[in-house]
């Protein structure tokens, strides 16, 4: 492997794993097993070094994302597969990562709009989801794609922090599971029913 | 006023205006005008405080969402309160008090679960508002209300955050404004145009 990308993914689960306050240079190179001057050489800071993170888990789950989504046309279909997909954002870390982020950005006043900054292509990929969706349903005039994406990037980031804060529950496993009668719905009276599984 | 809302009342204009790193009992004498000592007076430490402060803020805002939201028939009705209501909480300070204790407890492992626990009442209300809003509708049988309400605390939730994290955008704001021909097809629909203002 790469070493910026060792210095990378030894951040993500530093972050992951200690949380931000935790996440030194120095309890970085040790759980990567290098010298803390090795991420000094690749990144400016320890801010660039976390946005990095944050860029690499991000653009691997959108991948995983669009590849799972890609050719899904019922919503029983959507459902199941957002399912699998956030049970491996779990617990491949992402979540944890990406929380402890947002949590930092607190103490951080650059990192915040540049995490706001990479959601953008979730937002994209969620308003072409959505689109797919409404199209030639009566919802199709009224509701914006756009919003709707929106609204469902800010229902996952809630999640997020809602499993975040209680490790102990898990309320997205139960949103998933109580939507499938409606998701059934969607596809029966829209004659959606066809998977392409 | 009371001595002890008094320094509840520092605890949350410290956490909202100077962010939680900031938020020592020494900075929320100085804002309240108190010796420290009186904190202690009054709570076995600084977490108890600012779940005190919590509380304060979210049984004010909730008394206020309960009043505006009594009543309420018409999705547009609902939705232009609730597009008011957000506005004072921004402008209140409780969101950011809100998102500044959700990014502390990163650092607290008691704290993520007693907001957890403090959310209880909010998904109460919107589960109300929600089982209003589905009954006699088609969507009744299948839509959970506690899971509608669910989702849209988590929702509310991620707004908050992604407003917290770029206080330049307001996509609160937007998804509002975009809402109007939804809420306003829904009321048509179901005959529900007219509100109880």
């Amino acid at each position: 492997m790469e070493t910026r990308e060792r210095v990378v993914r030894a951040a993500l689960r530093t972050l992951a794993d200690d949380g931000f306050a935790a996440t030194s240079a120095r309890a970085i190179a040790r759980r990567g097993g290098f010298a803390p001057g090795v991420i000094y050489y690749h990144f400016d800071d320890l801010e660039h070094l976390l946005l990095a993170a944050l860029d690499w888990t991000s653009e691997r789950r959108l991948a995983r994302y669009r590849d799972e989504l890609a050719g899904v046309t019922s919503a029983a279909e959507l459902l199941g597969r957002l399912r699998s997909l956030y049970v491996e954002d779990l617990a491949g870390g992402h979540v944890a990562a990406v929380q402890e982020l947002v949590a930092g950005a607190a103490s951080s006043p650059r990192l915040g709009p540049a995490i706001v900054e990479r959601l953008r292509p979730w937002l994209e990929l969620t308003e072409e989801v959505a689109r797919g969706f409404l199209a030639a349903t009566p919802l199709e005039p009224v509701v914006p794609a756009p919003s709707l994406g929106l609204a469902v990037v800010a229902m996952y980031l809630g999640l997020e922090t809602l499993t975040h804060l209680d490790r102990s529950r898990s309320p997205a496993e139960s949103l998933f599971a109580s939507a499938g009668p409606a998701a059934a719905l969607f596809d029966g009276l829209l004659g959606r029913g066809g998977a392409t599984a």
